[in-house]
């Protein structure tokens, strides 16, 4: 601002131009912000295909594509995938996690690694839509699968390798036990995915949900019931921030 | 009842006795029950102490104590029980668990035990109440406390107590996924006794409620939130079954 | 791994062979339990049909077979259940139970049963699924069906045979009051099983649930909404503690 | 109105002697239901005395004595009512029930009775509620206390005392099955009036209420909780339209 | 039973014979109830059509016509009851009641009307359940329909039928403050059924179930929510009561 | 922003002194919109007093009393008020409404009023917080206290003075029907205010408001339970819409 | 009334000509509200088109159209709204608001308008549906879409279209976090909307309900979920009230 | 392992030693997490205060102390911290955080911080809990209060202190709109904790709890109700990842 108002002073801007910039400036503002994320990120708008029309996706999706800008779209069906991958074919669609994904240029090496941890196999579609979204946003994966509570030598069987994870994604239905498990063993951040599978007393994932929120471990924290992308978005902002040399802005 | 229809037919009997007795006989229809009850269990009436006065909770030990029977009196206040001990004093007051009890003779010997295993040390009121109640119905009871799934080697390091019990109580608030672990883990019923212990969207007890109804792992089931004794009262049924010689009558 | 270490003492074992031996034996340690519980349960994996393909079904019941186990598999539809059936003639598909099983041979005989009882015909199918689970898993079963409360004598017609049993498991849906009298009758342990039958105010199930968690007869406790299978195998391994001879384990 | 209207044209009645009485006839309309329903049911204003200050309650009495009418205050402190006695000594307090009393003649007598059923000495406070509303409301009462389904003989051994009645209250906490079992073993309307009594799931009543709203027996309809006056109301309603003979209004 | 006894006693019962008819009597100790009930009631077993198959519901009914008794079966779709038309034509359907129905001899007079109060025409199953089952059970009926509180004067416009009517059913979802309102209007007892009508915040019939409980007008109690049926058995127990003659059972 | 823009270029600004205006400008541009509500709204900032301290209410009071403006207290115990009170005396404090309120001049009179209906006395509380918010923001109020559903000729004998307000707040608990009533008989606004009042399944108010979320009448809106204050508040919004005459700014 | 009696008097009417007059007029008394309403309003009955059939809406319609009034039919589907459309080709139908509408004549001209806010693509419906109603009614509206809180600055842009409306409808699902900040910004009264769109814990609206009755911000007041027409018709009450002339019925 | 097991080939160690140091290795392996979490994470246990007595907490503070270690006591009331502060006056009591301290030496510089930001003044405890439990802990904390969305222009004055943090903690209780808010303009990730401030439909923390679930903006993750310790401890762990130079071990 400081700079605008120095070529006011020095006729350099006309006071119109001046407000233009200035009021610009107020959007920019907010845009800057946008700006600053996709820099931070290195990602644009993600889609959230539930509920929009296959029109209405191929619309957003020219649109990102024309800033020559990666493409996510979640919870997005096989038949609307098909339709949009016969018009831009070389889209990928990851059919277990719902997820439509073009990257223009893979993302670059990082060390370190999310671990994608899932209770039981009717969990997966939950655990996939989290591994593939943190996969397409640049951090590796390592996936965990199948080790509820009920059979807990098979989580032990892998625990150096969630330990050794810079952040957990622990998904899991029914009674939800295993983020707290998880929890008391890692030194790390644990996000918990609660899943609407189950039956009877479950009422649509509640029940993990509020095991979860009751956690008696610490160092863990929760989205909502089946919000694979959102447990991998929290950990990918941690992933990045830890792995990544250019963290000056912090 | 064709005996004593054969008195009737004999003279033994007179109609008036016979039906009396008959009569009798329907009410021990159910009576019999009752005495049968009492006869296989060892025990007669327990006392629910709450809500109760300290002049109803005498009057229904007299008439216990009149038919030379044992006496469990549960959730019973501190003060409530100093008043009853002053004219009782040989019952024995258990604090922690709010258990007034009074056996005549000891219980006789038995193999095996129950464990009682408690998430917590916030549990431990409705662990012991667990536990005192299995004992005073006559049954073996190994503690194993404070052993919650946020650190779970705490359990593992008592894991073959736990397996060699002849069932297990397990006591857990805030996300009670201790029952779930356990039950992977050993060959016998599982009772889970969900507690109100807790916070925020624990509610009461329902999180702990809800993650043990729906747990993944097979051979639990579950009481009502805080009811230690109920979660005894199952565990001393099966352990007697299994326990005792004579159970020609099953 | 005390005989493991002497191996390596003598020479026996090199250090890299003890090592793996041990870590199997860590591995060992969790997986003997799962032997363990075949060996005492009689029964290996059980297929959870609901949610799984049945390619996915498929896979899981070859490596069973590939190891000479029986079979169960719960909550599978019709439709899947005649596509395995064409490949593997010799299962059984129990229709109302919705169950497909098999078993290389017949269970040995045992005494004593379980009974099974149930309130409205609307439940039968959470029942049959508690029957057939119990016995595929070896027990006996009485079925005593439509003996709900509004019409109490039928119950109190079958009063002695659910009095004989071993262990009781009580299905009801709508109110849920069954198990509350039938707790106040047996000197046994009784599983509830709460059904989703019902309309209006019975949310589900929630009704029944609630009903049998605060039952305020003793020796009752409750799985999950229409867990049938859940409460059959709560109640085999009560009866089997009973009445096999060979429980020198516990 | 009619008539109003012809005194209107006989000069009987000035035009604004008609309106004022046909606006307090638009008023009557509605007071005149009043009228009648305190011809009919023999009683007026009823105080609920919660929340309600001495003061307040006073000074409703006080208009209600001034007309000769008879006094029902329900929900009434011990404290409170000893006030209010000290000033109005002739007045009764029920003290279990919570209500104060007083009655300008005695009820006439009435054949018939409503049956009081009540599950526990926990839910006694509104059975004697609604025992002491519907007495002071003119009709006999029988007191059928303690029969919980739990001990289901006991209720059996009063069965016909309670079929005998022409309506039935059924008072019950916790799981609150008694009024099925009642209901199937009736010809007569049940209100059933669900109490707080319980722990832990019942949460406030609400499993009571619930199991009543679902019960499988027909003819049972429900109150709020702990609404021991409502039950007695509706069952009074009940009791004098079949017991009094100058029913001639219906 | 006394003269089983002299019977026996006299020779004329061999003990075998008493025994039978003892053991009889004991059934029919409730199975008389249950005649008690169909010579009181003049209706048998009501069949409830939901979840049933048109085969067993083809059964029931031949077994109740061959008692030479009424059908009354409630909740069965149109489909289901064209085909059992098909097989028993004189059977009659009531569609928007989705009752079948069939009564060897009508009704017998009596004098005297339940009025069925419904809120909004999208309540109309729920009232025409109740008012057909009424009138097959044999009382008069008075549909007063359409008059919800958000224009009441629709209700004052009949309010003298609704007055003089023995017994009221206010069938209303959405709100459901109709019972309210006609509760302090009548004399009578008011049968308040809540519906699942409505959007939103109606969650299933949960706020018009709430409102009727809690209604601040005395003399309703309330069924399940969408229970036609239910209200109608209750307000005919009552109306029976209050109508017939012959009631010196009671 | 031009003027000031216009200042930097003719040097009357320094470009320091530019920017610390603009970036006050920035917080005037929200602060502006602060200034806009005081002087359209007529009343600075109110005090919401639970949970606040004394001292905490005095500090504030302290700021707003230096700006001259208005006070407005809600929510205001009476131990706290009177120790202000002791303070400034000049203040007054409205018990039954729990507010604390002082004017520095008189409301300048307004035509039209605002009426205040509420259902039963134990409403008075929250109906007195909306009558006394509304006086105090600049409204007259007609108060219609009272006339709950269950007597609703009560409600009739004032519905003109109903039907001539600008606005209505309707403040009712228990089933909270009276705002269906009233918003079927007026043509403006009602603002409904459901209360914690009643007992039972009520809920804590939870019966009332969604009573009123479900409203058939078309015209009402809700605010929070309780929330007397948020009543007055949106209908003094509209009621100095409609009746003031400088609303130039709209 | 008084000019009725004085013509009774006079001899003009007969006392049967009177009595009908008069009670026409009780009926009058409630038939003129309604005429009231229709005056003021400017529109006649509004068709709830869910749960109707196309031939009751049609038979509704018929009527309203026989009257000379305007047609707003609501939530009616495509399917209906075509048959309906070859019979009635003047009508219209707006596809994403499910409305059919009709007006004689086009609105007289008002000026100000309406915002109506909304915070995703998924609220569109609900708020299509608040925007046409308004329009239908007569008020002019400002569709200011996709302005969500999770990208505030897009709100920023548009707050003067907004602060300068005459009322604002806030429409918002998943967490419906919008009216809160809206409600911050502006000095006129806010309807809040919220809609069902979201998923897991957000429990088929709940959650943006209960947000909204939560708000920290005065000034709004809440719908029933997805009710958008609910929320234009409170607007439309206000903003006709602030707009038009002739209010002189106020 | 290795290790252990070359030198009982070696004869360095006897079978016995060997299987000893394999068994606490076993243990070790447990109690080594235990031990690499205090290393990583700088502190040892911390004490939950609520519910344990004075005894308690001095009992284990006094080991804690015994190791040499610091102190963290949680929901610790001012009469407990009071009784503690005697024995130990070197412990520091943050009154309003209800959190009691001991630091044996300060922590040690760090660059960065946690922005830690509270919606209301009531929701100030909780904010301290989380502020002083990540000071404790080690981080710098910067507190942004009183920055509810109602006022939005009052979090914008201080976006660039909010998006310069590391990690933000959210706070907020009524309708908990803040975390999506701040969501929405920051690229680190928020932990979101609901308070239980709030009244009527607020639940207990329901509200602001589902709000915060359902955030439609990214990298939310959500703590249990008033958990500010949870919000800390997360964010903690994050800040030190980010910060910390020598995390070789991730």
């Amino acid at each position: 601002m400081e700079e605008i108002l120095q070529q006011v002073r020095d006729g350099q801007l006309t006071v119109a131009e001046a407000k233009s910039q200035l009021a610009t400036y107020e959007n920019l503002g907010f845009a800057k912000v946008d700006h600053h994320r996709k820099k931070r990120q290195g990602f644009p708008e993600i889609i959230y295909g539930e509920g929009k029309t296959t029109e209405q996706i191929l619309a957003i999706m020219k649109a990102i594509l024309a800033k020559k800008e990666d493409v996510l779209i979640t919870r997005i069906s096989k038949e609307k995938a098909e339709v949009i991958l016969q018009k831009y074919p070389k889209l990928m669609y990851h059919e277990l996690a719902r997820i439509l994904s073009y990257q223009h240029e893979p993302s670059k090496p990082r060390s370190g690694y999310i671990s994608v941890i899932c209770a039981g196999t009717s969990d997966l579609p939950v655990a996939e839509e989290a591994a593939v979204t943190a996969e397409v946003l640049g951090s590796n994966v390592k996936r965990i699968y199948d080790v509820g509570v009920a059979g807990i030598h098979r989580l032990f069987d892998q625990i150096e390798d969630i330990q050794s994870a810079t952040v957990s994604i622990v998904v899991a239905g029914m009674e939800g036990a295993l983020p707290s498990v998880v929890g008391g063993l890692v030194a790390h951040p644990v996000l918990a995915v609660p899943t609407s599978i189950g039956y009877g007393a479950n009422f649509g994932g509640l029940s993990a949900l509020l095991t979860m929120l009751n956690s008696c471990a610490s160092g863990i924290s929760v989205v909502n019931i089946d919000n694979g992308f959102g447990g991998a978005y929290n950990a990918v902002l941690i992933d990045r921030m830890v792995m990544d040399e250019g963290l000056s802005c912090f």
